[in-house]
């Protein structure tokens, strides 16, 4: 009984005090990230270098008492810590082994792990759920349409690379080179390191890309239904359902007089 | 009463001659907002300066005005200081006070509190308002996204700060830098100021864009949802309830014969 | 009799022969502005040049014929010149004053009168109507939401010149200057002429730009809303009427044994 | 009937062995295209080369083997031949010959044809044929925005030609030019390789491109609405047909006792 209420007050969902814990703890894991982006800006004085060290040994000790907490208070413990969130709980502690042994290569990207604390965020979110089952209903659609996007870029790809490749031998030098165009030119991003210059190219481009924006529109257009196909249906179910009783109360009163015996559902 | 016929008549509400006052108020917010915008061309005329100048003397006049008119003429002065109208209007006022001391450094970006006259436009607005509804309810689900949009931004901005650090040194020297760049991209600008040359950037710039383009897009499709709800609920509970209504009237007459007393409900 | 048919075959209404003439009607349209397009590509060979003039020539030619045709075969001329087809025909004849007079200086922006033609190739279409409709319905949301960003986009434009004009006075030089760059950043194009470099002006423009991004998003949501309702708003009333019909037919046929006279309505 | 059998394998519907040879034959599809974007990198080393080259020769044999033996077990070989997806097997299967006398001009171009197969993959998917009936259904309405965003491209590329030509002679040269401007700008692409410097250039990119992106806005409404529609007209049919019918079993049922004999129909 005790033990649960630990856990309780670090989900944040004990009736008394866990509240606040959640928050701070939620806080704490914003302010981390904050830190680890203020960390990598060149020429940063000495004691904002200490101070964002402090920081982080702190956040780092604190998420490692959090998860030895959580093992000892769980009825479960192996079971927790093979669980999806046990595994994540335990990437945020990885960390400290790395400040006992600064110089290793693979710190820098062992840092993004950190980051997935913030998934812990979203924890049973009910908006989440709502919008999860909208998904998983129209899954069979948005994985066809992502498959056709795929062939779209696919084709793209290789057709900029035939068109182009000549003309700017330097910047469309492969397929996969065109695949980036593809890729950036599609999601409209247009960053202008690579475009076309040549008419048969750009007569491509334009072909192309007006049937891929329209493949594209397709997936939002296919959750905006599933969305409201799950709102109306209740609104639908509700409406029908109240007005339809309404007339079978006032026919049934109508009919009362008539009847000998009380009907046996009220 | 006389007092506050004068607020109807500055609001536009005013039965007789409100109507021409309010759009004579409108009309000047606006030339003002342009005269503020061209000030700033560099190598203007002489002649040109002190006009804009002159106009806007008298735009700040004409605010002043109206703000003491509005707090002689409110039945709770005091009320109408401390309202959010209240200061918006105190605010448009200020910049009369840099008219006398212009060699302030920070009136340019006082200059910047002229612009919220332009939300008085907005006052009481029955399309805006209908909005706000449906946003309101669909607030939890916006801020689920919001959130989730930040986190899916700060990954990437991390993410392309550690694949391009190496080849772009000072291009993406730090993560913040790495965040405008993700802004940009996830928006889909694309200034191309920024952006990845490496195979494994550009790889994941392509997972990170398709995955956050998908978050982009469902707040459109929330907000469609909450927009067609309140409408088409009550479109579905007039059809239902006249429909039905129809088939009861039929009933009741049918059954009318064998009735002995009137229904007390007509 | 006679007349009204001349004009039913220039329309494309004739039931026998005007379908025919309708096409190769829109087809010269489409061919003159492909024609006009391919004028000014520079370096183009001398007879390319005569036979693009040839056909300009017949192109306008045709339309001179069927402008005095339409006034001719009108049952009130004066009624067709001074409707809106009306000023379109004549506009579309008036290059052929320019081909006496080609050295005028305003023959070259006089030529986007031509394109005017294309639009009567809408002429009485079906579903842009229906569009109409549910756009005329939305007209009040759509209004406020223009207004709404042109509102963020004056502030955009003010803002990133108060932040950006000392770090780049050359670029962001004057304020009308700052709204060409909130126009290309919210329309999400981003030619990368214009971006903000200090930290502030890119803070500012985060934070606008996702406020601005849903500002237009919901226009979208606005017009779906209104297709949907217009379509919707049918099926349900059918469906309604339909089931609700047929429970009606269902209990008066059980209540038929009781009734002493038959009923009135059917 | 031992024939049949052969082409339902390959097709993946055969009730036993065939998913296994279906899934193969799709993942050697798309292994395929992945193998044609690499062989272009450039600098690639010898063995790669080989390699690809191996694996290329192995799958357009497998393809003809595939061709061959449909031909063999058709039903109506002649029917299959000239059908949409025998064609597309004989154009898979051309790059075969190409193997053998490599030294052919368009050997490029004509590789293009090898990613028709991934067409395949597509063949017969549920998803895709409701999506299909939805677009059916609102054809009329997506034609005619086809149709108006291709004058409005066509007015903005003969506008922006006007508007910049004297001040960017070299890059806004002809109309076609302007033309491809104006497609990278209404998809909100943006290279950045063309952009207006005029203001009146300006001013006028600014009005077209607010009406431009409302004329594109429209298609996604348009496709949504048809999606909903479909979906939705079901769950309404189905809720009101079940509300409907339980009032009216109720009052059947109260209805009951006064009924001599019994109804004809359950």
């Amino acid at each position: 009984m005790r033990r649960e209420e630990y856990i309780q007050i670090l989900d944040g969902t004990h009736p008394d005090h866990g509240r606040g814990v959640a928050l701070v703890h939620q806080g704490l894991i914003v302010l981390s990230g904050l830190a680890i982006s203020l960390e990598t800006i060149p020429d940063l004085p000495g004691w904002a270098h200490t101070a964002l060290f402090a920081f982080e040994a702190f956040v780092v000790a604190t998420f490692v008492v959090e998860y030895l907490a959580r093992i000892i208070c769980a009825k479960r413990p192996f079971r927790y810590i093979f669980s999806f969130w046990g595994i994540i709980d335990l990437l945020a502690c990885l960390p400290a082994l790395l400040i006992v042994q600064q110089q290793w290569a693979a710190i820098r990207s062992l840092r993004l792990l950190r980051l997935i604390r913030l998934l812990k965020l979203l924890h049973a979110n009910r908006a989440l759920i709502r919008l999860e089952q909208a998904l998983a209903k129209s899954r069979g659609e948005l994985l066809v349409f992502s498959f056709l996007a795929a062939i779209i870029l696919y084709i793209a790809g290789v057709g900029i690379f035939i068109f182009e490749n000549e003309a700017q031998p330097e910047v469309f030098s492969s397929i996969p080179k065109g695949l980036w165009w593809a890729i950036v030119s599609f999601t409209t991003v247009g960053y202008g390191d690579m475009y076309p210059i040549t008419p048969e190219g750009r007569f491509f481009t334009t072909v192309i890309l007006f049937l891929g924006l329209g493949v594209i529109a397709v997936p939002t257009a296919i959750i905006t239904t599933a969305l409201i196909n799950t709102d109306l249906k209740e609104t639908i179910e509700r409406e029908v359902e109240e007005e339809v009783g309404e007339i079978e109360r006032e026919v049934r009163k109508d009919l009362a007089p008539f009847k000998r015996k009380p009907t046996r559902r009220s």
